[in-house]
């Protein structure tokens, strides 16, 4: 169950992210300035910018699957510079997560997720996809679109959610 | 599976927001400004206000436990004016949440779900969670958290996430 509610999805709302991101690059090519500008946007004064949102939210969707089921994944150096940076991460993240496999997350359930912050403390997996990676990885997806909104790129609703696969 | 990603993850983040939106009106009382101001902030022109986000994250919550369950929902009018009658909008919310039980949701993932605006199309129950109530919910609750950070009230991913359910 853990795989079909991280798994995929993370791997769509992150294409959802490139697309929403092409559109920010067409936006500010539009009006001659530089992407970097975008890049470096945030909502208020002491909250992380573009750039670390689109981190984060990489980080969130690739560290669930690497905690969930126990498989190493690549690290990532947090070095981007350039909108071309920027979307290889994501893409690399994309990458990683097709990797995995519904059977990598067998037993994820009550599996013991601890990281350093949470000093020896631990949530089972179930939780910790309920109530930390969901909303997390939502979070920043969200913040990143909203950046972007926030300056007048033409994105809604649709560009975020992408594609349903309606059937009649 | 569908009442435990759903149900009481959609409760814990109402509650959550409701300590935000309290954060916000304190915020507005020690600046001498009227709450009203921040429920009619926005981050862009076009985007829905604070009042917006908050009814829509309160439906789309109360609308997943009506689609999956084929369960009745009190509707509700829309037409809160002032912060208390927002709070009590998501309180309401909580409380017809907390109504249903996971057994409300047997069947639920293979369930046809379908809205006037999809023109005779459907979901199965689980592409609906995964592909439209959950990425929206969080959109509208990270949506409503950002206007209030946007205008400058010290609120912190904490306050978004709420308690994490620890153990040693």
């Amino acid at each position: 169950m853990l795989y079909e509610t991280t798994n995929p999805p993370f791997i769509k709302m992150l294409r959802n992210l490139l697309e929403i991101l092409d559109k920010g690059a067409q936006f500010a090519d539009s009006k001659k300035i530089d992407m970097e500008v975008l890049l470096h946007s945030r909502l208020a004064p002491d909250q992380f910018p573009l750039t670390r949102q689109i981190q984060i939210a990489c980080d969130t969707a690739k560290l669930c699957a690497h905690r969930l089921t126990g498989k190493e994944v690549p690290s990532h150096a947090d070095n981007e510079k350039t909108f071309g940076d920027f979307k290889a991460r994501i893409e690399s993240t994309i990458s990683i997560l097709e990797k995995f496999s519904a059977a990598d997350y067998k037993g994820a359930e009550t599996k013991h997720i601890t990281q350093p912050r949470w000093e020896g403390q631990y949530l089972t997996g179930e939780e910790y996809v309920l109530h930390h990676a969901i909303p997390n990885f939502y979070f920043h997806v969200t913040t990143a679109y909203s950046i972007l909104r926030h300056n007048g790129v033409e994105i809604g609703k649709k560009d975020y959610l992408g594609k349903l696969p309606l059937k009649k």
